[in-house]
């Protein structure tokens, strides 16, 4: 995961702000988001039916399929993090390798793996 | 791993023909290496202490220091596979989610995740 937020961190952010429900403007304020973003990711994450709205369209809550979307989220979050860990110590014994085949002085840390 | 072979994959090739040694042309003719490719690569891999050539510089055999290349790089392919196929799994994971959030018919494949 990069350090800027992606649109699916957004929309997880936003979903665990509306669990018990929430207004806009404390959507908005949690979130950081200007109004205009704000509002898009509304009618994004409302069309997707991840959220609905009450009737006066001032409180939004989150759907059993935003439940859904959070759980499936977390695990990807999770197995993400961990993809990305092994890809980096498959890259280090492949910069091991390589120093083995050039002769460097990086063999002896490779002794260690 | 790409298709093409790579600086690593030919000398760990070039390893396992010498395990017992082997001549030139022999090596020449496993590896599918052009003779100036392979000059190259035998003087890569004698600079490194992989291999050792004999007095008249004819038969070419692994060293200990080959041999633990040869392990490590075994390793190393197992692993980097295991990883790729992690990754894809990951960005398959990742690309549920975006449908869901889009609303797309994605959606329903990702309920067998």
């Amino acid at each position: 995961l990069t350090k800027y937020r992606n649109k699916l961190q957004i929309v997880a952010e936003i979903l665990e702000i509306v669990r018990d429900g929430a207004r806009k403007t404390h959507i908005m304020y949690k979130c950081n988001l200007s109004y205009k973003l704000l509002k898009q990711y509304l009618k994004d994450v409302l069309r997707a039916e991840l959220v609905y709205e009450d009737k006066d369209g001032n409180r939004y809550t989150i759907t059993r399929k935003g439940e859904v979307f959070l759980s499936k989220f977390e695990n990807y979050v999770e197995r993400s993090e961990k993809v990305n860990r092994q890809v980096d110590k498959v890259n280090i014994e492949r910069a091991l390798l390589e120093g083995m085949v050039s002769g460097s002085r990086s063999l002896h840390s490779s002794e260690s793996l």
